[in-house]
This record gives structure tokens, sequence and C-alpha cells, in this order.
């Protein structure tokens, strides 16, 4: 058997290691050095267009990370080949992490107490009320669910939006965009963790992040492209808004020029929410490919007229 | 009935309101404006020396908070007098947020990118290593019992250190001065949830912190005389340790001139990290007197001897 592996990232030697230690048995040739044989699987990370030409024969294609957004130069000649994408692999623990202490820093008002440290000013204040801090997760999907209920556990109340209605203990689902508007309204902080498709690029815009609750504070953590930038930041520096976490942006790096960068209300992190984990990625591959062979489904199968 | 309250806190109103509500049947004097006749119970928040002369018939004295160092001053011939400090009433959920909010942010190195983020630098890091982030929990009381499990629910490894050996499970119990020692070796983050005792005062000091691990992270939620602030201080600046988010002081509120407010490693708050909840704490004592009226035992007797 034979994979062609390419990623844009800079960690390929790793990845190739742990493949041939997880697979011994297989050859693992990478793009573009090594197409002379026609691979059996392609492992990809936002590859380029001339990568697709070589995998007329494949079985399957696998994506290495959850969103399939860099895969949209993939040719209509390639659309009946599974194209599968990591499920989890380690990254809702990150990503509970991530959104946990953004939810947290917000509700318990660290930075207002970070400021009142810069001014040497012992200030305490009345505990927000809890119950009335509505957390919204914008996309519930297997890494939104796992964010849900860690949230949820903290005692906050938990509100999930998507496509279809889901079945969540302590989380109220809304479904579908006849719902979308109710659910913005009672948010007050939106977690976006929407994969990014046709449908839902720029669906943060003035519309949407007008409906939310007065004050409302945005994290994003799926990809930059669900943003309308200039809309954010008006709503916040109007005051519609108090802020927001953003770990995804339009381009990245984000550009120096860029307002989010040294904006007071807005804190920058470098895409690093949630990181593939190659040790778990590989072994969940590895398993694939095997029930692959032996005729078996598996899990993450791109729908591709929904791109998730 | 009758009560008599005490606080040195600016909510006395508030308490009162909600004792007048919770014990309709009681009459309610405050100290010191109204002492004429004999208390059957007394509810004192860090009282003065005189109160003490008016509980000689009170029945049981009535700590509103966890924590009793504020009853030094309680004379001997009160000590077979049943005192009763708040269990919990809420405080456990809060210390839950603030201290997994610290430890999320010395993890996933949060103040790191915020200084990438001044400096306008995108520069994603290497995860921390999880599994050798070891959280110790000093002082494993029914708050340090929630926090330490609500860690370990996060995927970090937690210790606890105290004076008896707890079963806790996913926590390994550390017991008693003999094992201090290896329980602070293994620290990546020590998290200081002690009560305040003639045994405890100053136990965080340049002896026992430089225990800890290379480069380890203090969080003080308890009581600022557990801590020698000096000795903190020169261990940051020479490296051993990283940094502390302190809660609590000394002195309270901490003086315009200390040199926590100003040090680029140490994140203070106006000790907010969990508050007495007065509806909360109202219930619990008007159980408990129910209870003592019908001769019934009740949690939360401070054994005089250990001072909590």
């Amino acid at each position: 058997m034979k994979l062609l592996f390419y990623t844009a990232a800079s960690n390929g030697a790793a990845w190739v290691d742990a493949l041939s230690r997880a697979m011994p048995e297989t050859s693992i040739g990478t793009w573009p050095d090594d197409t002379t044989t026609a691979a059996d699987y392609a492992l990809v990370w936002k590859p380029p267009p001339g990568l697709f030409a070589k995998l007329d024969s494949v079985k399957a294609i696998f994506n290495l990370g959850a969103g399939v957004d860099g895969l949209e130069s993939m040719p209509r000649s390639l659309e009946n080949v599974p194209l599968i994408r990591l499920v989890d692999a380690g990254m809702a623990e990150q990503m509970v992490e991530y959104v946990a202490y953004a939810v947290l820093r917000r509700y318990r008002e660290f930075d207002v107490y970070a400021q009142s440290q810069r001014e040497g000013a012992w200030q305490p204040r009345r505990r927000l009320d809890k119950s009335g801090f509505r957390v919204g997760i914008l996309g519930i999907g297997s890494l939104g669910v796992v964010v849900a209920a860690a949230l949820a556990a903290f005692g906050f109340p938990v509100d999930g939006w998507s496509r279809s209605r889901k079945q969540i203990p302590d989380v109220r689902s809304f479904a579908g965009t006849a719902e979308l508007k109710e659910f913005l309204g009672r948010c007050h902080v939106l977690v976006c963790m929407l994969p990014l498709t046709a449908e839902t690029r720029g669906i943060l815009n003035r519309a949407t992040l007008s409906q939310l609750s007065k004050g409302a504070y945005v994290v994003n953590v799926s990809r930059g492209a669900l943003l309308v930038d200039e809309d954010l930041l008006a709503l916040i520096d109007s005051g519609a808004l108090s802020g927001a976490t953003l770990d995804v942006f339009q381009e990245e790096p984000l550009p120096p020029s860029h307002a989010f960068w040294h904006h007071p209300c807005i804190t920058v992190t470098p895409h690093v929410s949630a990181v593939t984990r190659i040790e778990e990625s590989v072994a969940q591959i590895a398993a694939k490919i095997r029930r692959l062979e032996a005729g078996l489904p598996v899990s993450g199968v791109v729908d591709r007229a929904r791109s998730y």
C-alpha cells in the first residue's frame, strides 16, 4: 500500500515519521518529491491544486484537520472519492481549555481587575449574575458538544445552535436559520465553532452580531472568514459589544497593520486554540485505513454538499 | 429567640434583611446599637473584642465565612460555646472559576500571547506537556476537594496535601509534615487553600517555596498571612518561580506602596476569588439554628485546638 502525504505546515517530517511507525508495512511518498507510483490514500493539509492530478486512483483522501475549507480547489472529478476529516484527535480538550479561559476571564471580569492593578486600585466588584450570563455555542458539532458540556459544568447557562436539532443534557438546542435570531438574542458570550462553508462565510456580520445581547462578547475559534472584521470592530466601538477573543483570522498570520492587534477590547492569539496532535491523528487515520481496507464504514466522511 | 449580628463589612443591611426574611419569628439585634437583651445566637464577621462580652449566654456563634482567623480575640471564657463556620455556601463554585482561570492562563501561556499581541507578533508556541504540568492543592478541605476535582476534569495531574490523608478520585493525597517536601517538589502550580492557623502562618516561605518544581507558579486564594511576601518576590526575581496570582494579602486593602501591585509576574485581585453569598449563607445558618434548637448536630463546628 502507498500513501501520498502533503502538508502546508512546517511539521511534515514529524508526520511522516509518525506514519512510518504506525504503518511500517506502508510506503509513504511526499508531494511533490515522490509521485512515481499511484497512491492508495492521500493525507493532505491545505494542498496546492496541482496535487489533485495525482489522486485519480486513491480510495480516500484524509484531511489532516477538522475543517476541510483548505480543499476548495479539489476538482469535481474527485467528488466521489471519500473525503475524511479528523474527528477530535485531541482537539476537543484543547478547545475546552481555550474557551473556558476566555469565558471565565470575561465573566469574572479579570480584565477589569488587571486595569485596577495597573492603577494600583483595590476595587472589588459585585459579581455578575451567572444565571443571566448565557453562553451560546454557534456550531454544535463534535467539538462544540464537548465545549458546551464543559461550560454547563461550570454552572453557565448554555445554548447551542446548529443546522439540525441536537439532544445535549443541560444545553438548549436551537436549529436552522429560523431560530438563529432567538439564539443570538439570548447570548452574553457567543462562541463560534462553525465549519467554514459557502453558507457560513461571513455569518458573523453587522446584522447577526447586532442581535446579540447588549454588551455581548465574541469568541471565534473556528475560521476567520466566518467573521466580517469591520462589522465586529464597529459594534465594539459603538458599545453594542464588549469585546472579542479571536484565534483565527481571514488572513493568517494576521497582517501587522490589522486593527485587531492593538484594539484594547480584542485578544488575539495565533491560531493555537486547538492544534492537530500528530500521534493521535496518525492513530486515527491508520485505524480508518484498516477499516476501509476491510470494507467497513468510518466516521468523519465529509458531506460534499455541506462541506463538512 | 434573639440573634446578635455584626459584620466588619459594609453589607450589614443586606444580611439583616435576608435574616429577617429567612427567620421572621426571630428578633435581630445589631452590635453595638442593640444589645439590650441577651442573644441566643451570635452571627459575626471579624468582630471587635468588645462584642464578646455580650455573648455570655449564647448557644452558638456563627462565623460569616469559611475562615475563622478573624476571631482570634475571642476570650477563653467562650471556648466551650460551639463556633460554627460556613461550609461552602456557594464559595466552592467561585473558587473553581478563579483557580481554573489562573491555571489555564498559566498552562496555555496566555500572558506570553498577550505580550506577543502588544508587539504585533504572530508567534505560535509548542504546547506545554500537560502530563507534566502537575497542580498541587495545599489544603484539601471542603473547598479544596471541589477545586481539585475540577482541575482533574480538565486533564491536569492533581495532587493534594492536608494534615490527614484524603481519598479523592484522580487526586494523589499527601499528608502531614513528613510528606510536604515530596508534595511540593512535584508541583508546577501550587494552589494555596489552607486555613490560617498558628501552624500555617507563613507556611509559604523561602524554604517551602524553594522546594517547588523549577519555574513553578503560585496561586493564593485563602489568607495573605500564609505567605511571606518578600520570599515570594525574591524567588520570582531569581527565576526559581515564574509568578503568582494572589487574591489575599497580609494587609487588605493591599497598601499602595506594596511591590505586588506593579510586579510584571504577579496578578493582584482584591479578595474576590470567593465571596460569601448572603442568601445561601442565611439559609445555611437558619437551618443549623433549627437543628441546634432540636438538639441535633450540625456541620462546620470549629475544632478550637486546630482553629478550623
